[in-house]
C-alpha cells in the first residue's frame, strides 16, 4: 500500500495497530532474553504474539525491531546479527500477516543522543537509522514507524535515515511526553507537532510513557497543534515497580473507556504501547469498529522553535540583529577560533531584552568552515534557548545548519532567482522552516508595484507547486535612507504584501547604516511599518525605544482586535 | 479715498510720504516748544513744511500729531488742549493738501507700554488711541498712520483704537526695530509681520531708528514675511549728539542711493522720518517716479508667536498639555488665588523638554473671572516665552486672552456649530490667530469619511467668506480606546484631511486616557498619526518617548524632503 493509498484509507476509517511486545515476551517467560534476538532465537514465540494481535483485530503490526538498531546491538554484542534480526523480523510479520494487514518497520532510540544533549554526530545518527530502515524496506515492510524517542533531533535524523531508504512508503512519527506534555528532552508536544508538520512524514503521534487517562492531555495538545492524521499508543496505565519487575496493572476493559476520547480528538490510528496485550487490542477494536474518523481543520497560528521555546509569528515577531560580528574584529577572530562565549551572550542579553527569535548571521562565511556553524548551532542549542533565524549565504553551512538545528528554524533567506530559490525550497521541503523571500531577483526592482508583483508572480508558482503562503516570510527590502533611498517604497510594498496576506519581515537597522540618530529614524520607521501590516523584524531588541514603541503599536492593535471580535459575534 | 481705491493705487504705483517734522521744526528753531503745540501756537509754521512737502513731491502727508495723544499731552499738562491740538493739525495739513495729497493721522507711541512691559491696562490703551483717532476722524483726515511702536500690545491697541473709529479708512501700521532686527521689547520684524498680518490694516511698514543703509536689512526681513503692502520711513542716518541736539546728518543724495533697494524688495509707500527734510523727499520722488510697484507674491508658512518668539507650525508642533489642573486640587486652588508659581513652572519645563507651544487649559471657569484670565497670560508673557494655545471654552475668557497676548496665538478651538463658528471667526478677524475647528458640530461624526465631509463642506463657506486654510487647523478629534473607540477613524481622517491640505492637531493623550502603558500607545499612534499627514499635537513633551518617536519620524520625513527636493530640481 503505497502512501497516497494509505493516507486515503486513513479519511475513512481509523485503523488499529497492535499492542505491546517486550512487555508481552516477558510475562510469557523470556525476560532473560533481548526480545530482538527472539527473532532468530524463537521466531515461534513472535509469530504467535503478532497472530494474536491480528486476531484481536490489528489492522497493522509492528516488525519485533524497536531496539534492533545497530547501535543498540552493539551494545549487546549483537551487531553481527544486526542484518539477520531485522529481516528475520520483517519475514515472521510478513507471515502472519498473509497480506491481510500491514506490517510496519519499527524504529525506536539509538540509545544515545545526538548532540549536543549526546554524544553523536547527527550524521552518524541518521545513518543509523537509514542501515535499519534499509533492511526492514529490502525484506518488505509495507511502511515504517519511529516511536518513543525523546530527542527531537534523534525524530528528525530517523525520518531523515528512513527517508533516504524511500520515499514512497508510510512513515508514522511518534514521540513520547510526559504527563505535563514536555518530552525529557524538554521539547513539548506543541513544538513536536511544529516541527514535524513539516516534515516528510504522514502520521504524526504519541505513545508510551503515560496510560490512556492521563496521555489524553498530551493527545489534545498534539490534536490541536496539527493537520496531520494522528496516532496514539498509550501503555496500559502507570508502570508499576514491585521490587523485580515493572508491570502494567490497566485491565483492557478501563483502557477501552479512553478510546472515544481519542477518537473525539480526531485520532486515525490507535494502538497499545507498553503492558497492552491482544486483549486490550481487541477492545478497541470493539470501541472504534463502528467509528468514522473524525476530522477537524484546526487553523494553526505561523509558529517556529527552537528545542524547548515555541512562538507565534504573529502579531509581531522581534528577531534580534546582534549575533553579528561585521565590523567587529575580535568577535570575528573568536568566532574563526572555535570561541562562541560573545555569541551566547548576545544570544541571552537579547532573549532578556525580549528578542523573540535570534538572527544568525556570521558573515565572514569565507574563512569559517561548516564545523564552525556546525558548533555554533549545538552551543546555541545547549547554552540559549531561543529559536533562530539561520541568516547564512553559503549554501552548504545552510544545510549543515538545517540538520543540526533542533526545532523550526525561520530561514533567511532566499532570492527569488531560480537557482536560490529552488535550493532553498527544496531545503524547507526536506528539513522544515519558515522560508524569508525578497523580494527581489538579481535586482532590487525600484517601485514598490514592482516588488510586490515580482512576489505575487512568483507566489503564483509556488502555489501550484503545493506550497502555503505560511511557509514563507516577505522581506521587502529596507536600503539605507543616507544612500537616498525613499523609505515609503518600503513601506507601501509592505502594504500591498500585507493587504494581499503576505506575512512580511524587514530588516530593519539597514534603514538608518550611516546616519546619526539611528534608534530614532528605525523607531519612527517601525511604527509606520507595522501600521502598513508589518508582522516581524530583524532589530535590535536591546533599544528600548523601539521595545517600547513596539509595545504600544502592539497594544494599540491589541484593543483593534479585541474590538473587530465584538462586532463579528455581534454579527454572529 | 476709501481703502479698496488706496489698495488699487498702491498696485500701481509707489505713493511718497513726507519727511520729518520735529527734527524740522527744532531745525527752524522751535526747539523749546513741542511740536503738536505748534498747530495751535504756530499754525503756519506747519502748514509751511507740509506744503514744502508736498512741493517735494509728496502724495501723503501726516498730520502733526505724532505726540498728540492724550497720555503725553496730559505730561505736558496740555490735556485741555487735546481736541485742538489734533483737530487743529487736521485743518492745516487739508489746508495744505487742497485735496491733491492725502492726509493721513499720525498716532504714536502713548509714552508708556501695556502691561507687563508697563502699566498700563490694555482696556486703557485703546482707549487713549480711540480717543485720538476720533477727534482726526472726526476732523476729516484721509487714513492714518500709526508709527515708532516698540511694544506689539501698543501696536494692537493702537489697530483696535483706530478700527473702533473706523473701518473704512485706510490704516498704515509701523513698528521700529533695532539693526539686529527686533525692538527694544524683544520682538522681531517677523514676530510684527506674524501678528499684523492678521490684523483689519491696509500697509505694514517700519520707520525711524535707523537710516536707509541700516534699515534695508530689516526692511528686507519685513518683505519676506507679509504679503502685505509695505512701506517704509528711514531716518537721515544715524543720530548724532553734539552735547546740545542730535542730528541726522544723512544729504537727500546719500539717502536716495539707497530707495532703488526699498522698491526691489517690495516697498509701496516710501518716506522719511527724523532729520529727512523736503529735500530728501525730493530725491525720493526722483528715484521713484518712473519705477512701478514690484510685487512679488511670497508663499509665507503657516506660523504662530509669542512677543519673542516665533514658529513655524510645520513640519510638526509640538504644544505641551501640562498647563492643565484637571484632577489636580492643589493647582486649581493656586490659580483661584491668583498664584500662578506652577503655571509659570510648568510653561518653562515644556520649554526645556522641547514643546514649540502651550496649551492653556484652565479648565474651572466657572469659578474663575476674566481677571484671573488676563493675569495668567501677563505672567506668561513675562516669565515664560513660548506661544500659547488657548485652550479656553468661555468667550469672554478668550476674549479678554486674545487682547491681552502679544503674539500670534493658536485659539483651541472651535465646533461647526454656527453660534461657536461664527464667534470664533469674529475673533480671529479681529485679534487674529490660528484658530483649531473640531470635525464635529454637536455631535461627533462615526466615521472617518463622515468627519471629513463634515469639515470639507464648512471650509467651502469659509472660503467663499474669504478665510484662507491656512488660518486653520483640523482636529479629526481622538477619543479613549478604553472606550472602545478605534483609533483608526482619526488616523483615516487625518488621511483624509491631509490629503487635501488641511492642517491638522490632534489632542494625544486622549487616546490612552484610562488605560495602562499610556505612553507606548501614544508614542505609536503618534508615528503612524505623522506617517497620515498629522502636523501638530497637543501631547505631553516631557515624554521622552513621545519626543524620540516624533524627532524620528521628523529625521524620516526630513530625509523625504530633502529627496524631492532634489527630484523636483532635476525636472526643472
Ligand atoms: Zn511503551
Ligand atoms: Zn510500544
Ligand atoms: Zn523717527
Amino acid at each position: 500500500m503505497d502512501r497516497k493509498n494509505f493516507l486515503e484509507t486513513l479519511k475513512k476509517k481509523i485503523l488499529l495497530l497492535d499492542g505491546g511486545y517486550g512487555s508481552e515476551f516477558i510475562k510469557r517467560g523470556y525476560s532473560n532474553i533481548p526480545a530482538e534476538l527472539l527473532n532468530i532465537m524463537h521466531p515461534e514465540v513472535v509469530y504467535q504474539l503478532h497472530n494474536e494481535y491480528i486476531e484481536a483485530g490489528a489492522d497493522i503490526i509492528l516488525t519485533n525491531t524497536f531496539s534492533a538498531n545497530r547501535k543498540k546491538l552493539k551494545e549487546l554484542k549483537l551487531e553481527d546479527d544486526f542484518l539477520r534480526i531485522n529481516s528475520k523480523a520483517v519475514e515472521i510479520a510478513k507471515n502472519a500477516a498473509k497480506d491481510k494487514v500491514l506490517v510496519f518497520g519499527d524504529i525506536s532510540s539509538l540509545g544515545e543522543f545526538p548532540k549536543p544533549l549526546g554524544t553523536l554526530e547527527m550524521k552518524d545518527t541518521i545513518e543509523e537509522f537509514y542501515q535499519q530502515a534499509k533492511i526492514l524496506y529490502n525484506a518488505g515492510v509495507d511502511g515504517f514507524i519511529v516511536e518513543t524517542i525523546s530527542d527531537i533531533k534523534e525524530l528528525k535524523a530517523a525520518i531523515w535515515g528512513i527517508r533516504k531508504v524511500s520515499s514512497e512508503l508510510p512513515l508514522i512519527a511518534h514521540m513520547t511526553f510526559e504527563k505535563n506534555g514536555s518530552s525529557i528532552t524538554g521539547t513539548s508536544v506543541e513544538i513536536f507537532a511544529n516541527v514535524v508538520n513539516d516534515l516528510d512524514i504522514d502520521v504524526i503521534g504519541i505513545n508510551c510513557t503515560l496510560g490512556p487517562d492521563e496521555l489524553i492531555d498530551v493527545f489534545q495538545k498534539l490534536s490541536f497543534s496539527t493537520n496531520k492524521p494522528l496516532s496514539v499508543e498509550p501503555n496500559a496505565g502507570k508502570p508499576i515497580y514491585d521490587g523485580k519487575t515493572i508491570e502494567y496493572r490497566m485491565t483492557p476493559e478501563v483502557f477501552g473507556m479512553y478510546v472515544e476520547d481519542y477518537v473525539e480528538l480526531g485520532a486515525n490510528i490507535i494502538g497499545g504501547c507498553c503492558g497492552t496485550t491482544p486483549l486490550h487490542i481487541k477492545v478497541i477494536k470493539n470501541m472504534i469498529k463502528n467509528r468514522k474518523t473524525k476530522k477537524i481543520y484546526k487553523d494553526i497560528p505561523i509558529m517556529y522553535s527552537s528545542r524547548t521555546i515555541l512562538k507565534k509569528y504573529h502579531p509581531f515577531t522581534v528577531i534580534g540583529e546582534k549575533i553579528n560580528p561585521a565590523g567587529n574584529n575580535s568577535f570575528q577572530k573568536e568566532i574563526e577560533e572555535f570561541n562562541f562565549e560573545e555569541i551566547i551572550k548576545r544570544a541571552n542579553s537579547q532573549k532578556s531584552a525580549g528578542a523573540d527569535a535570534l538572527d544568525l548571521n556570521i558573515g565572514i562565511e569565507k574563512i569559517l568552515n561548516t564545523e564552525h556553524i556546525k558548533h555554533i548551532i549545538l552551543e546555541l542549542d545547549k547554552y540559549s534557548s531561543l529559536p533562530l533565524s539561520l541568516d547564512i549565504q553559503n549554501v552548504d553551512f545552510l544545510e549543515t545548519a538545517l540538520i543540526e538545528y533542533p526545532g523550526r528554524p525561520i530561514i533567511n533567506s532566499a532570492r527569488l532567482t531560480k537557482k536560490d530559490l529552488d535550493k532553498k525550497l527544496e531545503f524547507i521541503k526536506k528539513y522544515g522552516g519558515l522560508l524569508i523571500i525578497l523580494a527581489m531577483g538579481k535586482d532590487i526592482p525600484e517601485s514598490a508595484e514592482e516588488r510586490f508583483q515580482l512576489i505575487q508572480t512568483k507566489w503564483k508558482e509556488l502555489e501550484k507547486l503545493g506550497f502555503s503562503k505560511k511557509q514563507f516570510i516577505v522581506d521587502p527590502l529596507v536600503l539605507s535612507v543616507a544612500a537616498n533611498y525613499n523609505p515609503n517604497i518600503t513601506l507601501d510594498t509592505i502594504k500591498l504584501l500585507s493587504s494581499h496576506n503576505f506575512n512580511t519581515i524587514i530588516g530593519l537597522s539597514n534603514l538608518s547604516f550611516g546616519l546619526p540618530n539611528r534608534s530614532q529614524i528605525n523607531a519612527a520607521f517601525l511604527s509606520r511599518a507595522i501600521y502598513n501590516g508589518l508582522n516581524s523584524a530583524i532589530m535590535n531588541p536591546e533599544d528600548s525605544l523601539l521595545m517600547n514603541i513596539l509595545k504600544g503599536n502592539q497594544l494599540l492593535d491589541g484593543n483593534l482586535v479585541i474590538e473587530n471580535k465584538i462586532e463579528n459575534r455581534d454579527k454572529l
